[in-house]
């Protein structure tokens, strides 16, 4: 049963996306869960008009979508500058998931937050605390390399999250530190976790589509809408890559399906560099 | 009658595109031609690698459709900086254009240079001169504020080109002047130049989406290859729009159709600011 503010999709496009999606059997056990990247950027690849603001590009229908990912998903992956700006709610609205029409939290994907160096300012008035204490999303995983506040701990241990302190490795001790992403997705195996959706911002997208990350990367699916924002926006453009001597592509996609939908479409594709 | 080096494409693609072209009536002159914007992109919204370099984004299909919009406007257009780094043919060659099993010079559109401070780097072993003089596309047209030299002249005479020397006003006495779109749209149509694609490069486009002269925008195609450039790439990226004191989208399109073709997508619509 469909509650008030859930949201439904036309089979006829979740058809056209479910070829991107995890198919996980038990019997095919992996290292690593499997990685869908999805974000919405403008026609200038902007995902936002500017740093810490958050724009709505898409519309409805993508929106539904975006919740129709999440419910296919283990896990939904965000980086601390995110979950600043946005307080997101990080949860999955999909009509009959658990609490919209669903039983207790089954197709709710679990939160998982970068936050190498303790930034995330998160407290009980926080979207995805309030939505995790009444059984509308699961509970936070936060991964840091800083050791948390007492406070902090027990705030995410009463809506089942934790945090999870990584070892940081020397090349890693820069003044921001970046996490391995290798490393990181065998954290989350270890939690159980077989699929993850990464979903921002900037910088988490950008890092994750530098050529020595992309192959960890099963699916893209990324919504544009018809709208240019300008200069000075967050920009999906990865760090060049020389090759030879020369400049090259840093990453294609192969298997490609362009799905309109509404005003914007979706493009889905698998890594083919 | 097709001849070896024409190109076409599927009834299917050209309907779905139609409605985005230009259909002017000798009934309805206008002072101002049908303009229509339209480039290739990167999903980082880049035209190239490298500014001065050309970089092939789309595949086959893409092509074949950009020169059935050329067989469909009086003029295509381009900016100094792309006229020098591609020495691009400027001509149409969809099967059945005059030269490509058509008559005479139908179809052909008249190629039209933007060189305000006269940088064009034009020899008579130029593709768009040597196509010219062989009856495979029209002389070009070379909009200026400078006095072009003799030889020059007579290279673009001889083969039914010309430059038009445009007064400069003030407000551009910049140390790159730039054009302002009506008066230059103004000296189009009075050439009887009804419609003109507008095809870059980056300086060019993002001129034209700035608000003040998107209006002036009938129609955009863009086609968008599922390829990122990464960084120092030439963007397309219009300036900043400030609205009462906030950062604001600087255009969107309406009327939206986006049409996959082949690995890219064709984006067609109109300017809705």
């Amino acid at each position: 049963m469909a509650t008030r503010d859930s949201l439904s999709l036309a089979i006829a496009s979740t058809q056209q996306i479910d070829p991107y999606l995890p198919h996980v059997s038990s019997s095919n056990p992996s290292l690593k869960p499997y990685v869908t990247l999805t974000f919405a950027t403008s026609l200038d690849s902007n995902l936002s008009l500017s740093p810490g603001t958050q724009t709505t590009l898409s519309g409805p229908l993508s929106k539904a979508m975006t919740h129709y990912l999440r419910s296919k998903h283990d896990a939904i992956l965000i980086g601390v500058g995110t979950a600043n700006a946005d307080n997101p709610s990080l949860n999955c609205r999909f009509e009959g998931v658990g609490g919209y029409g669903g039983q207790g939290l089954e197709g709710q994907p679990r939160p998982v937050i970068l936050d190498p160096s303790g930034r995330w300012d998160v407290s009980e008035q926080s979207k995805v605390i309030q939505l995790a204490s009444t059984g509308r999303g699961r509970g936070p995983l936060v991964l840091t390399y800083t050791e948390p506040q007492i406070a902090m701990k027990e705030l995410l241990e009463k809506v089942s999250g934790k945090f999870i302190s990584m070892f940081q490795q020397s090349n890693t001790k820069e003044s921001t530190p970046r996490f391995q992403w290798a490393d990181l997705l065998a954290v989350l195996s270890r939690e159980g976790i077989t699929s993850v959706m990464v979903e921002g911002g900037g910088a988490v997208i950008n890092d994750l589509l530098h050529p020595s990350n992309i192959t960890l990367v099963n699916s893209v699916i990324v919504t544009i809408a018809p709208v240019w924002l300008g200069k000075g926006g967050v920009q999906v453009c990865p760090e060049e890559r020389v090759d030879g001597g020369s400049k090259v592509s840093v990453g294609r996609l192969g298997n490609v399906k362009w799905v309109p939908l509404g005003d914007d479409v979706v493009l889905c594709g698998r890594p083919s560099v």
